[in-house]
């Protein structure tokens, strides 16, 4: 009955991109949960760009990954022992369980799902973390109102998609920005938004001016940089800028780019503002339930991106910051 | 009584600081008011930040001054000749007049002002657009919130010096950032500020940390630059971020340095907002009076800088971006 856990702990800092040896992949035998505690064979990792926040020796909104810990990672799996009264053998779960086969864990931040209803990688996508930032980011901090014209970056990616089907879904006009032209035809003809503009291929400041006649009313910033400052721009008067991430600016060697366009903000009474999905904790079932309806009656799609075998972990990562995946990237520990 | 004005034009855009070419100075025969007009001898000359930018051909949130026309300014004076029914002869008023001794008035945007309470430059500083600025934008825009911990910078500025009096009045511990020890002295000495950090001599991060260990709730930023990037590294959670100005950028001649540490705002849950003046000039009687009221119980200092002589005009601006001003710059035709 003795598991072999296999895991990724961190082993340096990394400067700019991450490389392999910034972890050590090891093995160590699973000890049996103790009482009030589970143990979660891992079956899914979410790959997310905070991930690489997580890794750096900054005060941030959550505490840095330690060296010698096992990496911080979002997943899903089941529940093959517990004691713990909440939760049975079988139980389909999601919790933060790291880079790892297996997780002990005391519950707390454990949610059992129904995977009869949806396959669990929508759990730790669409309505996991990224479903709930891009619900709670649009609707609540971008404070989204009829008619508005919204703009998402990284909008083939795992918030970014929601984002917009959810602007979408109250009526709102939806432009997308994302790399390539299948991510493109993707959020256009799978997605429905009104328009997408591939930064790489095209000029994004007059590509913006085009689809947004009368400026953007939103803008949710997955990207930061060069992106940032071509939507400062082209805003409307009172328009909201959400600060979700900076996906471009997570492997800098050098500082952070900052917004140059930032006095736009005065010249349309604008704002930026920032956000951390754990803050609305405490409101996820509302977020749940209103996009689980949604996605029922087919008007919110969910794709995810399996990479597959744990050991594959720090390359999967990778793909984030080169922009390979389209949807939420999971890694399947097969 | 045909009357020689004098004038300054706008003659070019400016790179970098703006010099004397930058205007042709000119005298002109003063015409008689139209019906509706009336002619104003102005008096005092209102020197604002905000006027550098008006010089440039870019889009913002006031029409660029047209090159040939005289160099607008706000200010003060006396009516001398009135075909308006609003106006009579000896009317002391203010509004935006340009820079120059004599002024034609269709009267809209132009007020009346009782010089025997305050005297007249007070009414284009704390009692004029400055004071409005520092009013709406702490009140307004900063959401300013009992127990408060309030930063601002270019704090010996007029709108500055206003922004710490108020949030002092309002009960909130203040920390002024300004240039210079005699200005330190004069925040903490003359209008009670709780500190003053003199960020030409100090550490201002380190600075920032000691005065507010729990991190400031509002910075009001009239500078922009590296100070904004040392302010959002020590907000509070929620912390507001009012964007007044960025006098450290208005000459720049290559890109705005943009807030490297933008990312912040995500950290600590916080915005940075935009605001123009004009916005709420329908408001700017319920201020006047609020703000009058403080001056008549010595609660709220006023400061004039005054330089005297139109035809120094250029040089007088400068001073703005010198720093060489404490309190609100005035040029006193004479």
């Amino acid at each position: 009955m003795t598991q072999i856990n296999q895991l990724f702990k961190l082993a340096a800092r990394p400067v700019g991109l991450p490389k392999r040896s910034d972890w050590s992949f090891e093995e160590a035998t699973v000890a049996p949960p103790a009482d009030g505690q589970i143990l979660v064979r891992v079956t899914h990792i979410s790959l997310d760009p905070a991930m690489r926040g997580w890794m750096n020796d900054a005060r941030s909104y959550i505490a840095p990954v330690a060296l010698g810990e096992v990496m911080r990672a979002g997943g899903g799996g089941e529940v093959i022992a517990s004691r713990n009264p909440k939760f049975a053998v079988g139980d389909q779960v999601v919790g933060v369980f790291g880079v790892q086969r297996y997780a002990l864990s005391d519950g707390k931040g454990v949610d059992k799902v129904d995977t009869s209803l949806v396959p669990l990688p929508v759990y730790i996508g669409t309505l996991g973390m990224p479903g709930m930032t891009a619900y709670f980011g649009l609707l609540d901090v971008g404070e989204l109102q009829d008619g508005d014209t919204v703009v998402v970056s990284g909008a083939a990616g795992a918030v970014g998609s929601v984002v917009g089907q959810v602007a979408k879904i109250k009526g709102c006009k939806v432009i997308g920005i994302a790399g390539g032209a299948d991510k493109c035809r993707y959020l256009v003809d799978e997605l429905g938004f009104d328009a997408a503009i591939d930064y790489k291929a095209q000029d994004l400041k007059k590509a913006l001016r085009e689809h947004c006649p009368k400026g953007m009313n939103v803008f949710f910033d997955n990207v930061g940089g060069e992106i940032l400052d071509s939507a400062l721009t082209c805003l409307a008067r009172g328009a909201r800028i959400v600060i979700c991430g900076a996906i471009s600016q997570y492997n800098n060697t050098t500082a952070v780019k900052g917004p140059s366009n930032y006095l736009s903000l005065l010249v349309y009474r604008a704002s930026m503002k920032g956000m951390v999905v754990f803050d609305y904790a405490s409101r996820y079932g509302e977020a749940m339930r209103e996009m689980a309806g949604w996605m029922a009656a087919g008007k919110l799609k969910s794709r995810e991106h399996i990479v597959e075998g744990l050991e594959t972990f720090p390359d999967a990562l990778l793909k984030l910051f080169a922009g390979e995946n389209t949807g939420k990237l999971v890694l399947k520990v097969g």
